[in-house]
């Protein structure tokens, strides 16, 4: 497997485009459309919100149908908490693209990211709609992964090629989201807001694909938190349009782990771009948990580690106060013996079954902790399970744009 | 029920010190008695964390005993993670009350509140232990209140007067604690910094002592929060003496609901404060819950939009994001038709039948948000069940407060 540039556009028989439709009040892009040539099977997790913004809902409902060609996305407004009016605004979202490029209704799937609760401006986007049809190239992941962004501060695009059985397939992804950022996506369910968008050109059955997407974002973009709220609008999408003429997967065999594991690389790769970005944040964290009697049981621990501000704060102090990991691992609802329990913050053992260690270097913890990425390994020793999360620092700057941010 | 002076002194027989040992660093009063001059019975709920401070559990051993007579306290030092070490060195602390005083060494309990991970200097709290008994008074309650505090800016204290059978019974208490908050009490479990000191001359049963502490704690001290992380060292206990000479209370009739009634409007009282004082608050945040299926249903809900760092964040930059609202209600695990659901912020309707308002009047809330009060209300509009949730705004004083805090 190689990284490769071109993002969702990369592989073969996707475009993208992104315009300025004046729904951010920035003015910045705020609009965008990721286009397949060929009809391709589409796969998608929402947010688990009971709150489920009218895109969700309505790509809930588009997904049942066979394949998919189009996905138009808007930032700057959620429409989420606007009742039927909202749901008629996402559809005429996603009827404006169909009918601008003869597609099915339901060959379109919708995202929106924002604030909540205030009407989509749908005459914007239906004047715009020709102009973003207009601005389709093979070159636009760059484009899309802008146009999304709230309030990220870099782009986050990435692409990959595999090759199976001979075959080169290749597997591009952007995403947004680095504030109400703690998503559980599920088939069909809920919200918060991450968007993000994969594209590949191999050839597999819609079943496999909605498999796939489930495992990889199970590891990687439901392990992310930045400040542990669940958006309303949460939506991840794959559309894969079999251009690479490889034997079409149709069952979890080799060539089924070989794209998933490259799917799951990209997904994670993805993932901690997000993290990083995370409002406000200067640090990278990865929990990585070890020793717990099952995997589920070590993602949860790690996740709830990823949601403490006590811990959060003092990395973003760059103290190295291991007690608020102890005190987070073992407040997860998760049964151990604390008696094992070992904990390393990056090079050093700081406690050794379940007792501080009086000897580590504290000096060395302390340089460590002020590096740009910042590692914490909790072992239960008690199994073989294992899972990682991966958070940001919490600083003051993270209180300022979520207290002066106005509704 | 009337409101009285005197803390946990005010029941008949109870006196309580405070003195400076040296175990916090500032110097300030950290070691703290409560003792009864008869014998007591006893209760105390735990922290639920699987990681338990030594003091938590020798309390939790100590309390199999059929009766109590003092509860020693240190705060700078949570005595958390330190091994069997850790265990002898809280067994000590009880040891030298109990020697000092004559009582049996089951008849002690303890609490730590502090940092983790670092031994208990027991030489000094030794040392200090005459001076601790020869302190002892029926004014006492002030000096202890103060002694346990750690981050918190006020002492926390209150007695209540209510008649049972003719007989007038007094409750008093006292408890610190404003980061590290979020405690889930129960009977010999688990862990967060919050400890709570309750004291009455009731006469009353071991085992409905017992049950109210659960009843009352469930809808009080277990529905704060202040930053979402739960503590390794969080205690609530009570003494009950039966100086009062009510009939004493053996079964869940008339005289138990009236004690539970007391009670639970001092444990509110003071849940209340300790969320009004949280590290960085400015305001305090009541969550109140109706129309749920279950009282469950709408704890659970309550409690996560309490832990929602960005509706926080909102509220301490006084801005009436509901949309917030709305977004952690849907994310707490409970389900609910979203369609029927109500919210209000303070004296306005700002969501009905999930659907925002575009008529409330906004500068009448941008106004109301600027008290130092915020109630918030959620109607889910599906059944009779309610519950309520107490918080404090977030503030860059709070990241400040717990990154510049160092190990």
């Amino acid at each position: 497997m190689i990284i490769v540039k071109g993002g969702v556009t990369a592989p073969k028989g996707f475009l993208a485009s992104a315009i300025r439709a004046g729904i951010k009040k920035s003015g910045n892009p705020d609009l965008a459309l990721l286009y397949c040539e060929t009809p391709a099977v589409a796969a998608g997790i929402f947010t688990t919100n009971v709150f489920k913004a009218s895109p969700v809902r309505l790509s809930i409902t588009n997904l049942r149908n066979r394949t998919h060609r189009a996905i138009v996305v808007n930032s700057g407004n959620a429409n989420c908490a606007n009742g039927r009016q909202g749901d008629a605004d996402a559809l005429s979202m996603a009827g404006y693209i169909a009918k601008g490029m003869a597609l099915g209704k339901k060959e379109v799937l919708v995202a929106s990211t924002g604030i909540i609760g205030h009407r989509l401006p749908v005459r914007k986007i239906e004047m715009k709609v020709p102009e973003l049809i207009l601005s389709l190239t093979i070159k636009g992941s760059s484009d899309l992964a802008g146009a999304i962004m709230t309030t990220d501060t870099v782009k986050k695009e990435i692409a990959v090629k595999v090759k199976l059985g001979g075959k080169v397939v290749t597997i591009g992804g952007a995403a947004k989201g680095v504030g109400m950022i703690h998503p559980l996506m599920k088939k069909a369910t809920k919200h918060a807001t991450m968007i993000g968008f994969i594209t590949t050109d191999v050839s597999i059955s819609k079943k496999m694909l909605e498999a796939a997407l489930s495992d990889a974002a199970d590891e990687s973009f439901n392990m992310i938190s930045v400040d542990g709220d669940m958006s309303t609008n949460d939506s991840l999408f794959i559309l894969a349009n079999g251009l690479a003429d490889n034997r079409s997967i149709r069952a979890k065999g080799k060539d089924y782990l070989v794209f998933l594991g490259a799917l799951k690389f990209l997904c994670i790769a993805i993932a901690k771009m997000l993290a990083a970005d995370g409002e406000g944040a200067t640090k990278l964290v990865e929990i990585n948990v070890i020793g717990a009697k099952t995997d589920r049981d070590a993602r949860v621990i790690a996740r709830k580690i990823s949601t403490s501000n006590l811990l959060k704060c003092a990395i973003f102090g760059e103290d190295p106060n291991w007690g608020r990991v102890a005190a987070s691992a073992g407040s997860a609802g998760v049964d151990f013996d604390p008696d094992k329990a070992d904990i390393y913050m990056g090079p050093a053992k700081v406690l050794s079954g379940g007792s501080s260690m009086k000897t580590f270097d504290k000096e060395k913890v302390r340089k460590y902790i002020k590096g740009k990425k910042v590692f914490i390994k909790v072992d239960l020793g008690s199994g073989e399970g294992s899972g990682t999360a991966w958070t940001c620092d919490f600083s003051k700057e993270y209180v300022a744009i979520n207290s002066e941010y106005s509704t």
